[in-house]
C-alpha cells in the first residue's frame, strides 16, 4: 500500500518515519521543513531506538504526490480546513483516510473532504514532540489504537480490509498498533488525559510533573478525568472505571512532559481547543438536552471541563507573544 | 480619637492619609517604606483630588506607638499572623479594631489577637494601587461599608459607639463611608467582585477590560458571580439579585484595572487565596453538610469558584519569578 503523510510532526513524523524505515511506500507532504528534510532526512530520536530516514519521498505540493491508498492525517485539527483542498488530490481509488488527530469527531472534516472514501480514526498514546525541522523526539509510550469512524457507511467492507492491512504494516514496522471496534471509546479514553493535562498545562503554565506534584492541581485533574468518564457514559460510551486511576498513575510515572497544547500556546500557535474541549462538550450537551426531553436527567454536564474550555477560549483568542518565534 | 494604621498600601495609605489630612490623630506603622515617607511624606494621587501628607506620624516599631482608640488593619490578610504581636502593643482601653481586608472572616485573627476588644470589619469598593513607596494611586470608586463583626459579643455597646465616631470622622474627612448592620452581606457583596475578577485576572493573566471584552471569560465571570450570590444565600446572607448585573456593569465601566491579587502574583508576593476563596468555600461547604444532615439539599457548592481556588492554590504555592523584583 502507498501511504501519504499529512503533517510530519510529533505523530506523523514518528509513525510515517517508522513505516518508511520498514520499507513501505511513504510520501510526506512538507511545508516549512522541506529544505531541512531534503538536506538531512527525517530524524527520529526515540526511546525505542533512534533512526534517520535518509531519503524520504517529500513534496511541497499535494498535486505532485502519487495517488495513495492510505492518507494519514496528522495535521493539527486547527488546520482541518485545508483537507478539502488536499485530500481530493491525494487519495486513490478505494483509498482511505486515517486521522490520528486529538479530539472528538475530528474525522468529520475528512468525511466532508473525501466523499465516498472510507475514514478511520486513531488515538495515539505517546509522549512525542517535534523539536526542530524534520526532527522528532519520542519520549515515552507509543500505542496507536484505531478503528472505523462511521459504522455502516458506504464502503465499510473494503475500509475494514484497508484497516487490517494498515494494522499489519504498522505492527510489522514495530509500531504498537491495535485495532478497535469501538473508536468512540478510544477517543473518550484519550480525552480523559488530553482534557485535564492539555488544558491545565496551558492555564497553569505547568508541565505534567508539576501538576501531579501539587495536591490542588492534581485533585482538579482527577475531577476532570471523572467528569470526562461520566461524559463518555452519558454519550453511551462505556469505559472501564479503572481507567480513571490508570490515567492518573500513567501521568505520575511518565516523563515530565509538555503537552502539545502547551507547546502550541508557548509558541504562539493556535490551540486545538475546539477538537479537545468544544466537541466533547457539545456531544455531552446534546445528549443532555435529548435526555431531558425524554424525561431523564442523569447526564453530568462536565462543569470543570466547561470552565477550562472557557479559559482556553480566552487564551486562544487573544494576541500572545511567542516565547520561541522560530518554531 | 487616635488612629493606628497597619498597612499603608492601596487601602491603608489612602484612607489613613485622608484622615490625617483632615487633621485627625493618625499613626502609621511602616516597614519598607519608612525612609521614603520620612523624606517625602505620604503621596496620594486620587481621582477625588491629589494630596500629600507632608509630615505624618510614622513608626518602624509598634512598641514606639501610642495606645490607639482605633486600629485600622489594612495589611494583606496573608500577614494576619503578625497581628498577635502587633495589636496588644497598640490598642488602647476600649480600643477597637477595624479590619479593611479582603475576604471572609478575616476579622477572626484580630479577635484572637486582641481579646476583649471590639472588632469591626469593612469592605472597600475602590480601584487603588500602591505604585511606589508611600505613593498611592486611587483610580476609581472609594466607598467603605463597615459594621460590627460579632453581634452580641462582649463590649458591643461601646464598639458600636466607636463605630459611630469612626463614621463621623471618615465622612468629615471626605471619605464615602457607610455603616452597615449586616457586615456579612457587605463581605459577600464584595466577594461577588473579588472572586471572579481577582481570580481570573491571575489565572488568565488579564486586566478587567480584557476579561469583559471576551465572551468566554465574561461568561465565566458571570457564572462565578451567580455562584457567589447563591453561596451567600445558602449561608443565610441575603443580597438583592440585581447585584449580579450591577457587578458586571460596574466592571465594564470601570477603568482597566489590575486587581490586587494580580499585582501580588506579578510581583511574586503571596496572594490572598485563602481569605478570598478558601474561607467562603469553607463557609458554604459547612452549610452544605449541616443542611444535608437535616435533610435539606438546596445549597449550591460553587463549582467554578472551587476550581478557580484550586488553580490559584497551585499558582500561589509554587516558586515564581517576579516581573518587578523592586516592588
Amino acid at each position: 500500500m502507498r501511504y501519504a503523510i499529512l503533517g510530519s510532526g510529533a505523530v506523523g513524523g514518528l509513525y510515517g518515519g517508522r513505516l518508511a524505515q520498514a520499507g513501505h511506500d511513504v510520501h510526506f507532504l512538507l511545508h516549512s521543513d522541506y529544505d531541512q528534510v531534503a538536506e538531512r532526512g527525517l530524524r527520529i530520536d526515540s526511546v525505542r531506538g533512534d533512526f534517520v530516514v535518509t531519503a524520504p519521498n517529500i513534496y511541497r505540493d499535494a498535486a505532485d504526490m502519487p495517488p495513495c491508498d492510505v492518507v494519514i492525517v496528522a495535521l493539527k485539527s486547527t488546520n482541518n480546513h485545508l483537507l478539502a483542498g488536499l485530500l481530493p488530490q491525494l487519495i486513490g481509488e478505494h483509498g482511505v483516510v486515517l486521522s490520528l488527530q486529538n479530539g472528538l469527531d475530528v474525522e468529520a472534516a475528512a468525511i466532508a473532504a473525501a466523499p465516498g472514501h472510507g475514514v478511520l480514526g486513531g488515538c495515539c498514546f505517546l509522549c512525542s514532540n517535534k523539536v526542530g525541522p524534520g526532527h522528532i523526539r519520542h519520549l515515552d509510550y507509543g500505542r496507536i489504537v484505531f478503528g472505523l469512524y462511521q459504522e455502516g457507511a458506504e464502503g465499510t467492507d473494503w475500509t475494514l480490509e484497508r484497516g487490517e492491512q494498515i494494522l499489519a504494516d504498522m505492527v510489522g514496522a514495530g509500531i504498537d498498533a491495535q485495532w478497535t471496534d469501538d473508536l468512540a471509546a478510544a477517543r473518550w479514553r484519550k480525552l480523559m488525559w488530553n482534557i485535564p493535562f492539555n488544558g491545565l498545562s496551558v492555564v497553569l503554565d505547568a508541565a505534567t510533573d508539576e501538576i501531579m506534584a501539587s495536591p490542588a492541581a492534581r485533585s482538579l485533574a482527577e475531577t476532570m478525568i471523572q467528569e470526562v468518564f461520566q461524559g463518555a457514559a452519558s454519550c453511551g460510551v462505556s469505559i472501564d472505571e479503572s481507567a480513571i486511576a490508570t490515567t492518573m498513575k500513567h501521568t505520575e510515572t511518565m516523563v515530565p512532559y509538555d503537552s502539545s497544547m502547551r507547546l502550541d500556546f508557548l509558541h504562539g500557535r493556535a490551540m486545538e481547543v475546539d477538537a479537545i474541549f468544544g466537541s466533547p462538550l457539545r456531544a455531552v450537551t446534546q445528549e443532555l438536552s435529548r435526555k431531558r426531553k425524554t424525561g431523564e436527567n442523569s447526564v453530568h454536564p462536565m462543569p470543570s471541563v466547561a470552565m477550562l474550555h472557557q479559559q482556553l477560549q480566552f487564551l486562544d483568542s487573544r494576541p500572545r507573544q511567542t516565547s520561541n518565534p522560530a518554531s
